[in-house]
Order: C-alpha cells, then sequence, then structure tokens
C-alpha cells in the first residue's frame, strides 16, 4: 500500500466518502488510489470554485466533512474564495493539495508557489505532510480538525512522491470532541435577560437555526413572549410550516439597527454580535447599541440547540407549541401576465416550493420579499452565503443536492454572482442531480448601482455605468445551460415562471429557469 | 480632490491608462474617480481571473503595467491563479485591492480576510495604504516596482476610508530604471564558450525573444554556427518570416534532455537553467546536466537585449544576415474532408496566420505540430503560459487585444482549459475585440490520461476516467459562446476548419471556432 491509498482508505474508513475534484499531475497517485479503493465518489469539476463552493454545501447539508481534491498552488487558490465562504459559515472541509516531490521543489519549477501562504487565511488546520508513513496519521488529524462542530477548514498539502512511496496502512480516526456545553451562568443570564420588563429579543445563529435549536428557541418564545431574530445570513436555516417564525435582520445598517434597537435585552445564541456588513461613513460597525444590554447564550463554537434546551428548561417552557403562526401556504401569483419582479418572482417559488426543498438564496437584490414569503411555504431548508464571496450560489446547490439525494434542490440566483461559478451547471448535469436553477436576470450588478447611490452620486457616468451594467451583451443563460447540458427556458411573465418552475420540479435532473426581471 | 481621485490621475498620468475590473462596495470611490477623471479605460471583466489574465495579456504587449481593480481578499483571491501565470511572466502588473474602511476592519465584517497572506507568494511590491494623502506616493513607487524591466507585480491595498478621504494631488513617477547590464565577464565568458569546438547553444528565454534580442541571437547564431533554442514557455516571442529559427525545448523532461544533452556547450541568455515542469521519479529536476558546460550571458532581469547585440559585436558577427532558412509559407491542408487532428489543425491555422497576428497558444495538447509548422508562417507574436495555471488563454488573449487593437489575435485553446475563464468571451464581446478563439475540443483532459500511463497505471479504471473526461455531458462551446454574445461554429473536418477560419479572420469582432479533434 502507497501513501495514497493509505489516506484515501483512512477517509473512507471515516466516513468521508465524496470528493470534489479537480487533479493534476501532481495528485495522479491519488486519482489511482481513489480508483482502486471502494467507497471513494469522486465528482469532477471544471474550476476549483465549484469544488470548494460544492464542499461547503455538502458539508453544510451532510454534517460531514466536504472533501476537495486540488492541484498544486494555482489550483487551490481559485478555491479559496468560497474557502472564505465556507470558513464563515464554520463548514467542515478537508482539501487535499498535491505538491511537487519533495525533491523538485528546489528547482521552482512554474507550478512552483507558496501554498501555506495561501492557504492559511481561509484554514484553521495546515499542515505539509513530510513522508509516505506519516500520511495516513495525518488526514486522521484533519479529520478529527475538521469534524469539531460546528465545523472548522483543514488543509493537508500532500507531496507527490508522499503519495507514491510505501505507507503502513489506514488510522482509525479517534472518536470527534462534541462542542463544549454553555456554563450553568450563561444559562442563569439568559433567563435573567428574558425575563426583564422590556423588549427582548433572542438572536439565533449557526446550530440554533437546525431542527433541535428551533424547538428549543420555539418553546423560549412561548415561555417568554420574546422576539425571534437571527442573522442576516445562516449558513443553514429550516424554516417553513412547522417552523417558528424568525425574523431575518436586514442587511443595510440603518435597516438592521431599526430592526433591533427597540429590544432592551439581547440574547445572542449561536450568533456572534451582528456587524455591518460593510463601513459606511456616519454608521457604526456594531449593529447592536452600547446601550442595549446584550448576554451570551452560547457562542458559535459552543454547543447552542443544548444550551437553547437547557435555557427552555430553566424557564419551565412548555413542551408542546403551536410553533409557526401562520399556516397558510403562500398563495400563488395570479397575474398571468404580469411583469416578474421582486415580488411577483418571490411569491411564485414561495407558493410552488415543494415538500422538504433545499434553498440555496444568492438572489441578493431581486428577490427581497421570498423570505418573508416563504416563512409559511413547505418546509425547507435555507442556505445562504455567510462570508460575501459571490457566485457560491451555483457550486453550493451542486453540493447539497449530491448531499441530498432524496431532496430538490432550488438555487434562486442572481445574474451577475452566477457568472463566477457556471461551471457547476456541468457537474450538476454530468451528475444527474435535482438542482433546478432561477436565474434572477436584471442584467446588471444592480447593488453597486444602489451601493453608488448610498455614497453620493448624484448621476451614474459612463465608465461607472459600464462596471455595472451587464448588458451589451446581454447575456444569455439559456444558451450557456445548454453549453454544459443543463435543459432551460427564458421566462418574461410571472405567469409562465410559475409554469415552466412547476414544469421542471416534475421532471428529474437539473433545469434552468432564466427569470428576466 | 479625494484619495481615489488623486489614484486615478497618478495612473494616468503615468500612462497606466487601462484598468481590467470587477469592483463591490469597497471600491465604489475608486470607480467614481474613475468616471470622473478623463483618460481612464475601464474594463469590465465577470470574474477576477479575467482581470488579472488580462492585465497580463495586456502587460505582454504594451509593455507597461496591466491594472486591475479588486474587491477585497476573495476578490483578489480569484485572480491569483494568473497572477502567478504574470509572475513566471514577468509581466509588470498592478493590482488595486480595495479594502474595508480603517475603523471597520477591527469588526471582522464577512467579507473580512489576511489580504497579504493572499498576495505574497504572487507579489514582489505589496503595501497597505495608510491614508489618502499618501495614496498618490503609494501608487507611483507600485508604478515604479511594477515597471522595472522585465516587469514586476505590485499590490495596493486601499481601505475605503483613504479613498474617500481629501488628499493633495497626483504625483509624478520617477524615470523607470532601465535594467542592469551585464558584465564585460558575462560577455567574455560567452564568447569563449560559444568559439569552442563543440556543439554549441545559445539558450533564449524573456526579452532574448523580442525584436532587438532576436536580431542579435540571429547575428551570433551566424557568427559562430551555434544552435539557437529557447525556454519551453516563454512569454512573449517574435517569430514567423523574418525572424531566425529556434527551437523550443520540449515539455517532457526526457524529451528536454534528448534535445540538449549533445550540447558540450551552453550558454542561457534572458533564460533561468530549464527545470522539469513536475518531478517524475528517475527524471532529475534539471534539464542541462553537470557535464554539460553552461554560462550566463544574462539572467531574466539583466538587460538581455543588449547584452546579445554586445555578444554579436564582440564576436564581429556580420549585420545584416538572412534570418530565416525557410522562406515558404506553410500549405493549407488539401484534403477538404480529412478528419482534424493536431496535425491537420495545426497546419490550417499556419498557413492562414495573419501577418502581425498575436497568436496566444493554450492549446496544450492538441496542436503539438504548429510550431514547427509556423515556424515560416507570415510574422507574429506568441504568447504563451509560463505559470501553467490553467486557463490563462481567453483572458491573455483579451488583454493582448486591447492593447493592439489594429492586429488580430488568436486564442488557441485547449477546452478543459478554456473553462476556467470562459467568462473572458464577454469582455472580448462588449470591447468588440478581434479576438478569434479555436477551442480544440477533444472532449478531456488530455494531459492526465497521458501523465496517468507515464506513472505506469496499467488501465484507467472509472473513477480516474470521471476525472480525466469531458463527456457526459459533452460540452458545446458554440452555445457557450452564443450565450456570452460570442458568434461560433463548430466544424468537423480540416477542411470546414480552414475555411470558418477563413472567414471569421475577415470578420470584425470576437469569433469562436469549436475544432472537434
Amino acid at each position: 500500500m502507497n501513501g495514497a491509498e493509505s489516506l484515501i482508505r483512512t477517509l473512507v474508513d471515516a466516513g468521508v466518502d465524496v470528493c470534489f475534484a479537480n487533479p493534476g499531475t501532481t495528485e495522479m497517485p491519488m486519482v489511482r488510489a481513489i480508483d482502486e479503493t471502494t467507497g471513494m465518489r469522486a465528482v469532477l469539476c471544471l474550476f476549483e470554485g465549484v469544488c470548494t463552493g460544492a464542499a461547503d454545501g455538502y458539508a453544510r447539508m451532510a454534517e460531514k466533512p466536504g472533501l476537495t481534491l486540488l492541484h498544486l498552488g494555482p489550483g487551490f487558490a481559485n478555491g479559496i474564495a468560497y474557502l472564505h465562504d465556507a470558513r464563515r459559515a464554520r463548514s467542515p472541509i478537508i482539501n487535499l493539495i498535491g505538491e511537487h516531490a519533495t525533491w523538485h521543489l528546489a528547482a521552482d519549477a512554474p507550478l512552483t508557489s507558496d501554498i501555506e501562504s495561501l492557504a492559511r487565511p481561509v484554514t484553521a488546520w495546515l499542515r505539509r505532510n513530510k513522508s509516505a508513513e506519516e500520511l495516513a496519521a495525518d488526514i486522521a488529524e484533519a479529520i478529527e480538525a475538521a469534524s469539531i462542530k460546528p465545523g472548522r477548514i483543514a488543509t493537508l498539502i500532500i507531496p507527490h512522491d508522499c503519495q507514491m512511496d510505501a505507507a503502513n496502512g489506514p488510522v482509525a480516526v479517534r472518536a470527534i470532541a462534541p462542542p463544549p456545553k454553555v456554563s450553568e451562568d450563561s444559562i442563569n443570564q439568559a433567563v435573567e435577560a428574558l425575563r426583564r420588563d422590556e423588549p427582548r429579543v433572542l438572536f439565533l445563529g449557526g446550530y440554533a437555526l437546525r431542527e433541535r435549536g428551533l424547538k428549543a428557541a420555539a418553546r423560549v418564545a412561548a415561555a417568554t413572549g420574546c422576539k425571534l431574530m437571527c442573522e442576516t445570513f445562516p449558513a443553514r436555516w429550516e424554516r417553513g410550516a412547522g417552523t417558528p417564525v424568525i425574523e431575518r435582520l436586514p442587511y443595510f445598517p440603518e435597516a438592521a439597527m431599526a430592526a433591533i434597537s427597540s429590544y432592551g435585552s439581547v440574547v445572542l445564541a449561536g450568533a456572534k454580535p451582528p456587524v455591518s456588513f460593510f463601513g459606511y461613513p456616519g454608521a457604526p460597525s456594531y449593529i447592536i447599541s452600547p446601550e442595549q444590554r446584550t448576554s451570551v447564550l452560547a457562542t458559535p463554537e459552543e454547543d447552542v440547540a443544548d444550551a437553547l434546551g437547557s435555557l427552555a428548561e430553566a424557564l419551565d417552557a412548555p413542551l408542546s407549541i403551536d410553533r409557526n403562526t401562520i399556516v397558510q401556504t403562500p398563495p400563488r401569483p395570479s397575474g398571468q401576465s404580469e411583469r416578474i419582479t421582486p415580488e411577483t418572482l418571490s411569491a411564485a417559488v414561495a407558493a410552488l416550493l415543494p415538500e422538504n426543498a433545499i434553498v440555496m438564496d444568492e438572489s441578493n437584490t431581486s428577490m427581497g420579499p421570498f423570505l418573508t414569503m416563504s416563512q409559511s411555504a413547505a418546509g425547507h431548508t435555507l442556505l445562504t452565503q455567510p462570508g460575501g464571496a459571490i457566485g457560491l450560489g451555483p457550486p453550493c446547490a451542486t453540493g447539497a443536492a449530491i448531499a441530498c439525494p432524496d431532496r430538490i434542490v432550488i438555487n434562486l440566483q442572481a445574474d451577475g454572482s452566477a457568472m463566477y461559478t457556471l461551471q457547476a451547471l456541468w457537474t450538476q448535469a454530468r451528475e444527474k442531480l435535482n438542482v433546478k436553477t432561477v436565474i434572477c436576470n436584471n442584467r446588471s450588478y444592480r447593488i453597486l448601482g444602489i451601493e453608488l447611490m448610498r455614497a453620493g452620486a448624484k448621476e451614474v457616468g459612463n465608465q461607472a455605468q459600464s462596471l455595472i451594467g451587464l448588458t451589451q451583451p446581454a447575456i444569455d443563460w439559456v444558451s450557456l445551460a445548454k453549453g454544459m447540458g443543463v435543459p432551460g427556458a427564458r421566462v418574461e411573465t410571472a405567469g409562465d415562471l410559475a409554469r415552466e418552475l412547476e414544469r421542471s420540479l416534475a421532471e428529474a435532473g437539473p433545469q434552468l429557469i432564466e427569470a428576466m426581471l
């Protein structure tokens, strides 16, 4: 057995058995080991950003590490943006990076670069393997490092000769330590804060927004009458019918402050204190003002679901509650020839959302009303983009679909962002994934027009307009999808949108709908 | 005047007046400054890898810095791969990276990351601007750092508030120091080496392959009878009719050693000692053996064109020589229904190459015979990929076309690599560039199949094949091009290929030909 085989076997034995890959020459022994080992599924992505974004989506849904196989420094570099997003999402990810043979490094061959410097900003655990014999132990440690809940990024750099040399065999991964429990004190402080005679809000993030956390949060709200609010870009949020109504913190700092400033007491559960996405002159970095009393029930690294359960018990909260005040499915928009707008688009998707769908939302400015409208839709999982590196949507949807083959994935996708990672459509076609992509085609980086106005521009000049507008030429998404084997349709009215969405949901495999806003 | 305006004005005054951009919120003051300043041309690219690759192509052809405008760490990260290539090409590049406002950094907002750590591996000059008042001086220094021949990469990180605060005005860039001249000793040693009574080779790289260097190299060859050879992946090589015949060092180490081992004396002129692209068991890192006598006329950082001129003088070389032994234009392939193969494809392109074309060659395994066949073609500039980060072709061709609007750019492009940066086609359409892309569609990462066999794999298993083959689904490049506003045609025979190529060369604007190998 060589180093590469001991590596792949250790991964498979630990249940890490899907690899999002774009290998090159220095990874060939790992490719051969995947070939010769039973149990590892290799998924080819035609650009490394698709590998890392898919690993993120996979990890969020599978709740185990997403694995990538990348080629040297430049191949890894192409994946950094979505590792940045995965780091903010606290997703468990393991990157395998092939490297030149140890004896060849000094020659400074063309593809040589400082991989560690590139990896450090997005990696919690980083190691350069030194020999084939240590490779299985190295990857076992990487699996352990990545798997500590909620999740971290581990990166292992593996020289070509270490992959090929003789090794002893796979290594068993130790039991993963559970996330730390919160102290009695934190729970008592939260009890006190939520019993104050003033408006109170329980501010949720991370694992608080998954099933166990939500059940407990609903009990806490029922017992105390506190408001439930959550971070602006949750990594994963179980919502729709049967889940508690939670208000999402708005994006812009003025609106965010307006939404939360009336609460004298804020209890953070699995969320960091929210900050403005960007620093705007005149607006503060931190959304919660120093006048508001803030207490921390659980940090994102602590066991927030358990902490919420203990809090509910400490509050003598009822065990069973009507967790959703809205029970009616959102109505399908009736105006067949209505224009597609953020409102009609959001309404159509909310109304037609199939039971148990996964929604990857990177619609940015195009579907503002969707979160409110889908609150009472069929139960679904929402994935968003906690790190702000645009283009995560298509790969993240791809990885989620591989993690959950029995669920339909709907990718609500802004056009400008989609251009970053359109290659993901090819992997969706190859793997026959049930990903339905709705391209919100507004022919612009609309957020930048908004930001220019916010920055006080009276008018947008030609040069600035040329950096915002995605016209000249207009992008034809149906042709792009066709080029990668994904059937597509363009729709111009709300009625056609609803019809196409229904049709595509009924068919197996990937589909793309280009909604012209 | 604010910081951003002082920055843009300093750039324009120094002649750095084209900016390949994908800005975001933190770059809005720079976008406004571009809008309000006369003389800066902003070119929008829909993915940052297109920005950096285009800046590289532009810099190689314009012989002045290529400028990029990128958004924070993740936006910069998307451009790293082609900055890696640009670093190996020794292209002058200036990256402007917007950063959060200084006062907002501590809040660790979603897009915050360690930009310096990401930038260091690809950057020779790196600075974080500290105030609006220093911004003009910082960029002036960046321009100077990048412009030192042959060229370096300079990166300036610019906080949002420093762009907006008041500044004094633009700063004049000091005269750029010429590259260092080589010593008398280096020339004497080269004279001695090239007069030895054994096979001798003058091994060229960098600026030796541009007009002045080539003229002098031809004189040296005429005077001494030495062989002319060049590095495997030159950044820029003036070739075809009227230029000396130069053999390119083969790619694989066994072939490279076979090509050069018979020369007892090797004189390096603007090239580093060649090394194997990858380290293969049993093959050495360095192509030139220790038994061969190697001397260095000029390093890549020294003034190699001047050194070659001095060498020619020292050798009393004739001033005017017949620099090309082959004068006949390569014949156009006659078999109209012949299959498209590396041979027929190469022959067609070589025969139809228009005078003064720029050829960006990222054809990888698909056009092996092209370099030999095009040796006697119409005079042209060849650009290749010195850093090995695949996907450089489409953006590099885009930048070259912007630098040279009166020349036709032909991008010979492998299909797997093209998928990395297909967004470049959109910029070609928007800017109406004369880029003719020939997609060499062999439906695979063919080099990886070759590498697997070299590594001793007896057969390619299902999993390995799934990581090499680009079928299931086949990629339809004509649809992809159409989606981005570039007219395209698919050809299946050598005759149709020649006809389509002739037609597309006669039309203005971008065109794509999908050649089915």
